[in-house]
């Protein structure tokens, strides 16, 4: 979909998971440090899950939306009468989106007692990402400059998270690399609102001159604000998150000691349940 | 040897190698977190001599067959009348299966009691992977776009395994990367076998346009799929041996507290061997 | 600022940087491994808060003197009459500095007590470094051959520097990553100087022939030279720091029994006051 | 120096090195996996010593014999006459050896209680391969493409010892690693010679065609032959080593007792003296 809603859908999927994420790591990372409360393993799980059949069924939009266009290729793959390909770019962008759900999948299968081997998921997403760019890189030839260069300012972004997620696989649950992957989630998101913007502007506006140097000069600067703006919005959620952790634990504190034997009352059971069911 | 049969041979033994490690790593691990039976470690270990030894017959196979089909070289480097290379594809080719063979070769002294250092035979296999991608890499040059390109998709999957690969040597034995190495080589396989069926159709089809971008598009996308189905094979075997691995640990349910005893005083009989030769 | 200003300004600060840490990080290893004296952890932490805020001033003024030369931008972008770009070169140095200036301020706040995860100081510095070269790779298109050769070599201490902090995420305090970095960065320091002398004589000597291909020969050996001479630099300031660690330890030695339970004293009251402030 | 010579040199100190290696590290692998004596800590210690002064004065040989060869330099860089440049082949080679020479320094000055951090001398070693690679580089810019090619082959062998060895940093003592030095090293030293042969044949005989595509593709098959002839080479010595280790073992063995008392006794007081001294 080479227009600005197919740059904007896409959009909106990265800088939404990269939002979420900006206060999901450090609401982990914070409360596992302050001890706030007890049950967040099973709770982050749980979030891992709904997040993989989110993945999931995000992708199985896509796929559905890029094949069933009015102008798609509805499934069919080779033109019967001339033997030529039927929108291979449709096509692209649904195998793209193939192995977004693929790591959906496996995200989900995580969760369920299958002994999936822990960094399965991590790798699968590493692949997904990694695809996406791989597919890009093939994908700009034979188009004007700028247009090039402001997709090969995507693949940075690209091959950067799945270079680091990749690293996740060996590193699990360290947080400067999830951080650091959301960053690159979070500029993929606006950067592709960019491309959308430049490319194809929505609100009728002149179009870019695609030869001039110093528009390419400004994309390549405005890349770079681009990831301040995601690095200072992580900030501003990572400080709410951190005042909301501080009062929460503030709030829990009284009620804290008639608890935790509770719990531990619990905990210790559900631990003798998994022992049994790991058996 | 470049037709159809010098691809679909090389495909075959990476997608039977392939194949085989998707059965052998699942049940490696499963059975490893399952403890299903305690005699694995020499069993692998006898699997993995094996594995050397197939490894360095299919090479010398390969080495042979390269070099004494009918148009092949018959041993003879320089033709003595021009002082010009015979058949520098077939001595390349054998090249590739020479590196294959050493790491076979590698395999099986490790086996043996010669004290090899852990993690030269994940060397030795990267090695040989690396070998084959850096000559195929200088081996298509001068060759049409589709050609170039086809080939260049496969050195993707050949670097991405020496890489794997080479990670293992420093951490053996991780699943992730045994799971990732075994997707790669089926890759491989199944992408020698396209490779044969674009450049060489068999059935006598019409060729492919070798210039026409389409072609190149679909290719790349192709190439995708080839991912895709590699994984979904994985997963199907995955789903087979857990079945396997979980069935039979109920059948060795009620006889294991026998066995156990038995076991542990044969392991105990072992380990004392084991530790005078190392004496 | 394409002039000879422009380039000693941060060559400067990148030397001073580094003859800095070429006493600093000598010091921190060198008082670790003698156990000279024990207030050191805090001593070293308010060491990284100074530099931390040394760089967001750096920044600041950089930024500052880019925009507001006389001709600078001005902070205005965008040229309201033909709709062109007002004087990129210096947006594109404020950005460079502007990411060195967030690198700064992360350095400051991991001092207070937000928590901050470990690491993310070094990741934002790695950013900060990647985003120079980042930028200065798409700087120099359309240039003289060795205007583009010096720009390119530079390239290559401003990457490998990206790269060796990038590994400080994982391995902090690693002393070999830190002299490694240091070196680095003095080259980096030396070289903005060299580039200067070469692309703006300031003794208003004859320019450099830029298309002479010993002229580049010349240049790509004077980097290695550079580099010799950062080396030779951190040796003498390690033994020199050396020297200096050696006689104080000899001093200290007589009053340090006396001193060490006033400090045992000391320290357990600040562990008390850092544990209470945790909670 | 373009000639035979100037590559059979550099040739043969790598070779020796190699080859030095070859037994060296076998030998302090499996003399401390087998425990065949104690002293061998100190032992190798000072073989690195002897190593470190025999690369430093290699280095200086190789630096003045390209400085005062008849048609060298002789120190100078400029020519008065008309501002050129003085014989930067003969410089450029000079500043290889001048690192190695530097990695030989860092060798010496470890062995003395400086308190110089473990790895730098790795990371010495790799800078001076990854300068050499580095000038290399830039040295074959303008030549015929067999004599291009053929320096690009020997900058894999030299890159790829430049990481190998970079990774010896933060794995030292990793006995696959040395192995793989090894053999890049001797690697190296046989492709020197090869590259002697080929752009300058000693014998008289008639001249490489260098433009012939087909001598591009045996070089490069030559160059993995020559990396399996320097596998093999590590194999015998590998062998050879491991012969003599067992033996020594069982002549060693009646004298053990008697000499572990005496040992552990003067290790004792070493021990004390190194405790002392450290203080």
């Amino acid at each position: 979909m080479a227009n600005f809603k197919g740059h904007a859908l896409p959009g909106s999927f990265f800088l939404m998971f990269g939002l979420w994420w900006s206060v999901k790591y450090p609401l982990k990372y914070l409360s596992g440090k302050m001890k706030a409360n007890c049950r967040t393993s099973l709770f982050y799980q749980r979030l891992e899950f709904v997040e993989g059949l989110m993945k999931a069924i995000f992708s199985l939009v896509g796929i559905l939306a890029e094949q069933f266009v009015p102008d798609g290729p509805h499934m069919r793959l080779i033109n019967g009468e001339d033997h030529s390909w039927v929108k291979l770019m449709n096509w692209q962008h649904s195998t793209m989106y193939l192995f977004y759900g693929l790591s959906g999948v496996v995200d989900v299968l995580t969760y369920f007692p299958l002994k999936i081997p822990v960094g399965l998921d991590r790798l699968s997403l590493s692949l997904a990402v990694f695809v996406e760019g791989f597919l890009f890189y093939f994908h700009v030839h034979n188009r004007p400059q700028l247009d090039q260069h402001i997709h090969a300012l995507l693949l940075i972004a690209i091959f950067g998270g799945a270079f680091s997620i990749f690293l996740e696989v060996f590193m699990r649950d360290h947080v400067v690399l999830e951080f650091f992957r959301t960053s690159l989630t979070i500029l993929q998101g606006t950067w592709f609102w960019q491309i959308g913007f430049v490319l194809f502007p929505p609100s009728g506006g002149p179009e870019w001159n695609q030869e001039d140097h110093s528009n390419i000069m400004f994309i390549t600067m405005c890349f770079c604000w681009h990831y301040a703006i995601a690095l200072i919005l992580m900030t501003i959620n990572y400080s709410l998150v951190y005042c909301f952790v501080k009062r929460q634990r503030w709030n829990n504190c009284e009620m804290d000691i008639g608890i935790r034997k509770l719990n531990s009352d619990k905990d210790s059971k559900a631990a003798l349940l998994a022992g049994s069911e790991e058996e």
